[in-house]
């Protein structure tokens, strides 16, 4: 399986999962500390911390240590990923109905 | 968990699977008989039969019966609701960085 279609399908997998989303969209709004993002979510640490690592696999979270602190902050090529994949199912689809459309404006020549 | 909330996992729980996602780059050229679409997948009919009704209950494909034709074609909302959630965050990310540009472009006054 090429590199790519791996990378899409963790991207797509990470990102089915509500708790997983809605760290990326604590994220989205600036980096943080695991033990900040942790404390609304309702969850042990552990399991925040098995999330992080499912996000950091599939390019969508970055997490850097520094003396005892561990920063979370978003990954763009994850969500890059999955964007062009439904940009390209959208524009092939559109192709299909300007296509239509052209078919159905044309002058019947009958 | 609101209604919405539910579709966007099932959305992109269908989405990790690469043979889902092939169903989907197939649909988006044109509507085609199942059958049709079984053959170049090299899976039974019924594993087919399966995705399709994964990617039917999350709104990324529709398919309908006439008489023994059993026709699959894209659905956009499923696609749609998985975009809106993308560029929700990449907005937020964005406005951050703004932001940030704002105040490293800002003179400084001290």
């Amino acid at each position: 399986m090429p590199r790519r279609q791996a990378n899409i399908d963790r991207v797509f997998h990470a990102l089915g999962d509500a708790t997983r989303r809605a760290i990326v969209e604590r994220l989205s709004q600036g980096p943080i500390s695991v033990s900040h993002l942790a404390q609304p979510l309702n969850m042990t640490l552990a399991a925040v911390v098995q999330h992080l690592q499912i996000l950091e696999k599939s390019g969508l979270v970055h997490t850097e240590k520094t003396g005892r602190v561990r920063t979370c902050r978003i990954e763009t090529s994850g969500l890059t990923v999955a964007e062009q994949w439904i940009n390209e199912r959208r524009a092939t689809w559109e192709k299909r109905f300007d296509r239509l459309g052209d078919l159905l404006a044309e002058p019947d020549e009958t």
